[in-house]
């Protein structure tokens, strides 16, 4: 055990508890256990550049010699040996006593009895809470590493910003095959892919009661730090990295400023039918707002909002409109407590109020939902102060990718006794002045979202869906074992191992011949159903990314998270006391019932 | 003890040793100890806005209230009360075995045999180390709090990052003085101040041997990340946040890509005089540089750099002609290792290769100067993985202003035997070609440099030392003594305290009236000399901002700090084994002698 041993600090160690950490201390100085292993001592040369195979195991870098040789850097692995497959004395223990990720899933899954008791004493609660925040986060590499123009690391995957990060490096250009040498030597044709594995033959409802409310808030919530720049590529944003609540109230200075009243610290609002919406986009000219040209549109049918996309559907209409609502109940809060208050700190107070609550709920009722948790989710910032975390965040590739959730979406919605097909609803916000917003927003409360599994994409999203495939080609993604690997996950074996199902198998067999070779977000949404709303694979990439994001906000970090940040005491309670259900009850016009994010119980 | 007391963590408990741990913990439910203060229990009111007295001590955090009262939020302080003014037992504690800093600063300095021995024990050496860049970057708050738009906390601060951060909120606006209560009505006349307090009657060189070639590092090594927006503002900045070496290779894509060769990784140069330089201008339209359109500058005088500044002073041009060098030396190298490597990945590597070499010469040389530490300072990327040192930066508008060291500047240069003005010397390489650039190394390393002191500005300079006094009550900083609280020094008591001098003392005297209004870059340049390069206050703000720069850097981050990131063990040891001796000797074309930043012994 040489340099990589002596570097490997804090983290697992503390796991061993005292008596592994004077038991390593001990043979310190000798060499960790040497397991049965095929690598050779040295590497055999090939007719391809060896790093093609990833032969470097643990996350060793592989690095191409002269003649086609390779080397593998294992610094900070916690292994070693020509590929990385020897692990430390330390990282030895820690591996036989950290559980396999889908026990602990099923495990934290599970409905026992012990999840209330632990959720029920705050010490023990805190103690696990700060462990699923720096476990998770530690599998995000901060700051980000790699970039999707260069399969090794460079300066520029820190500094330019406009790039989305990547949690593994492109594989090289150069290789066998599109996954390195897995595989076949072409990618599977997109179009039969889509029709073999990913089609809705019939509507799968998701088990676990998800509605609408839940599908539309992914797409709302998400869409703040999802911003890829289209015109340039799909490895580049325009995002700020996090949930920066940009999606309400615009992603510069000039929309910000469009979209505000100037007066008491309030968005701009207008009254229809006697109930507070945002604003015409005629009224906000600085507003550009993605409507589609050959489509006609009434003026009173388009509305200037903070992100351009979300004029497509109402769901997302109807979360800007609760959300700008909730803005400004929080400015007649603040306005309570400092009369005196000039426009400009009560819309700043408001905004960093605004982005506790998202966060709080994002937690404490969508993650929790999503999750399946037994474990009560809690925001609880202070937890992380004073450790190893990291408070800056950078949204990666793969999370985009693994975000497209499409499944979720029925093929209409019925509201009012009214069905909308899917395509009735784009770039429209009829239904919601048609029927009413509470009409529109129980209408979602009242319906199932589609399970978040193979072949139940819409008919209607076929272009979304082949989109998505082709990008994640474009950007040369490894294969999803590479990922699950990347994420302390053991890889699957075998088709049947991925897809559970054997005519899935078979198909997924025909299209890749090796599972080394199946594509990352085919792989994600072929995965065979778990306890989550999402497959084992998503929650354990997912988790890491989705936790980075939310508690690595500049609020979270030890000199925001306090009252005066927030206009005092006051203003940290709605934070602290911000739940789903009181953001719409407080923001509904005519009452709100069952607000959740699954149906109520007796849906059918 | 309560809240506050609970969140206090890490860091200083550490300090105290078991011991004092546990009787901390015997105390955790007493109250602190409860020192004489004039404190009310509950605050008066006031005729203007009570913050505007900064009341609340030790970071607490001032809110006006109604009626113009005022409550302190003292979260995370360590201290509780109606003004933060009480320590909890912890900070108690940690505050009495805490040495002042003056008195480290004194014993770190003292030339005792003490360091010989501490800097030959590695263990030691590594934990004061540690200690060093932990306490420093402690004192920097990331992610950044402030800007200078406003005196209080918006997510603005974090996500707009054309914002220079700020280490204390600016003045309130509406305060009965400048400086909040303290002082004069307005601010001083700044010719009147310039005259008398800052004005070079004659030179007075350094007294610790500083020598020009010292001069040209910190004005070429700081404008990569100094690059203040002057079009929209002091308070914007052009930059990304850090060392990332833009000086050299350009800000933006479209620069670097202009100034590369695109063969073997290389930068673009031309021969003249049978040595390597920048292209001209001319040659690389892409590049826009500073030329003042009203000088006539022959067309072979103008240069393509990395900074469009560089072309200011032959020194800046100098060091940029070596550092462009240094980089096509380190593309050799890997080629050597790397013949199969193209372009890209070669440019890529050097530039990652001397990013490390910069922030390697910078603390090693650079800084070890500087601050006349007997301590050797070393970087040591691995001693921060692990703890809760956060790798992201922002650069501080009062970081930049602490920099402007133009008393450094002698009021001209000697170059073999030809004397030069410092005005000759403006907007000309001339002298470079004329005696060759060999000959201008050694002119800077003879040549003494002023003593960073009152009294000592070229008077060519007066502009930009007026501009930086306005900006700063633009910016509307806080007085000195702010920050020196704010940096855990104890504030200056009299003029005499700051100044030393009491001639100086008693005009400082006169233009201020109260210690507590004395300007911030003011009282940094008049404060009494000590055994650093610069004073003291500087040496402990500017310590923080550079540890904080330096060490932030992602390539010291756990994930980069790796041979593969530098293209193997060879490209690490070029960054490990970089010193400023090295780059100027493997880069001069006839030879180097006494390359240090201090006149060879014996320069008159």
């Amino acid at each position: 055990m040489d340099k990589e041993g002596r570097e490997e600090k804090g983290g697992r160690r503390v796991m061993v508890g005292v008596a592994g950490v004077v038991l390593a201390a001990s043979f310190l100085f000798m060499r960790g256990p040497v397991q049965e292993t095929s690598a050779p001592s040295t590497p055999p040369t090939y007719d391809y550049d060896p790093c093609c195979s990833f032969p470097c195991q643990n996350q060793g870098v592989c690095t191409t010699l002269q003649n086609n040789s390779y080397t593998c850097d294992c610094t900070g692995t916690g292994h070693y040996g020509t590929n990385c497959q020897i692990p430390t004395w330390g990282s030895w223990i820690a591996k036989q006593l950290k559980p396999d990720p889908e026990t602990v899933h099923n495990l934290i899954t599970a409905n026992w009895p012990l999840w209330a008791v632990i959720n029920r004493i705050p010490f023990l609660h805190s103690k696990i809470m700060t462990y699923v925040y720096l476990s998770r986060g530690d599998l995000v590499d901060s700051p980000p590493t790699f970039e999707s123009d260069h399969h090794y690391i460079t300066l520029d995957a820190y500094y330019n910003e406009s790039y989305y990060g990547r949690a593994l490096p492109p594989v090289p250009a150069h290789c066998p095959t599109p996954m390195g040498v897995a595989g076949p030597k072409e990618f599977p044709d997109v179009d039969e892919l889509i029709k073999k594995v990913f089609l809705r033959r019939e509507f799968i409802p998701d088990p676990h009661d998800t509605n609408v409310l839940f599908q539309y808030y992914a797409q709302h919530f998400t869409h703040q730090f999802f911003r890829t720049d289209y015109t340039k590529g799909p490895h580049l944003t325009k995002g700020n990295g996090g949930v920066d609540v940009s999606n309400i109230y615009g992603l510069n200075e000039q929309d910000r400023r469009a979209l505000r009243s100037w007066e008491n610290g309030k968005l701009r609002t207008q009254v229809i039918n006697g109930e507070e919406f945002p604003p015409y986009l005629k009224d906000v000219p600085a507003i550009s707002m993605d409507y589609p040209p050959h489509i006609p549109i009434p003026e009173t049918g388009k509305f200037a909002l903070g992100h351009p996309f979300f004029a497509l559907l109402p769901g997302l209409f109807a979360y800007s409109t609760i959300w700008m609502r909730e803005h400004n109940r929080v400015c007649d809060e603040l306005l309570k407590i400092h009369p005196h208050w000039d426009d400009e700190r009560l819309y700043q107070t408001a905004r960093l109020i605004v982005i506790g609550e998202v966060i709080k709920i994002t937690i404490e009722d969508y993650v929790q939902h999503l999750s399946q948790y037994r474990l009560r989710l809690t925001f609880e910032p202070h937890l992380t102060h004073g450790t190893h975390f990291q408070y800056h965040n950078r949204i990666h590739a793969e999370f985009n990718h693994l975000y497209h959730w499409h499944p979720l979406i029925p093929d209409g919605l019925e509201v009012s006794n009214t069905s909308y097909a899917l395509m009735d609803m784009a770039f429209s916000t009829a239904p919601i002045f048609k029927h009413g917003l509470d009409n529109f927003i129980h209408a979602m409360v009242n319906s199932r979202s589609g399970a978040l599994t193979s072949r139940n994409h819409a008919h209607a999203l076929y272009p979304v869906l082949k989109k998505v495939i082709e990008n994640g080609r474009q950007l040369r993604f490894q294969g999803l074992n590479a990922y699950r690997r990347r994420f302390g996950m053991q890889p699957f074996t075998s088709f049947l191992d991925l897809a559970g199902d054997p005519e899935l198998a078979a198909d997924l067999e025909h299209f890749y011949g090796d599972i080394e070779a199946v594509e990352y977000y085919v792989g994600l949404v072929t995965e065979r159903p778990g306890p989550s709303v999402t497959p084992l694979s998503m929650v354990n990439m997912g988790g890491p990314w989705s936790v980075k994001g939310l508690m690595a906000n500049p609020i979270c970090s030890p000199k925001y998270w306090k009252p005066s940040t927030f206009g005092g005491e006051e203003g940290f309670q709605i934070i602290k006391t911000a739940t789903l259900e009181r953001l719409f009850c407080l923001n509904m016009k005519t009452g709100c019932q069952n607000i959740a994010f699954t149906v109520p119980p007796g849906t059918p």
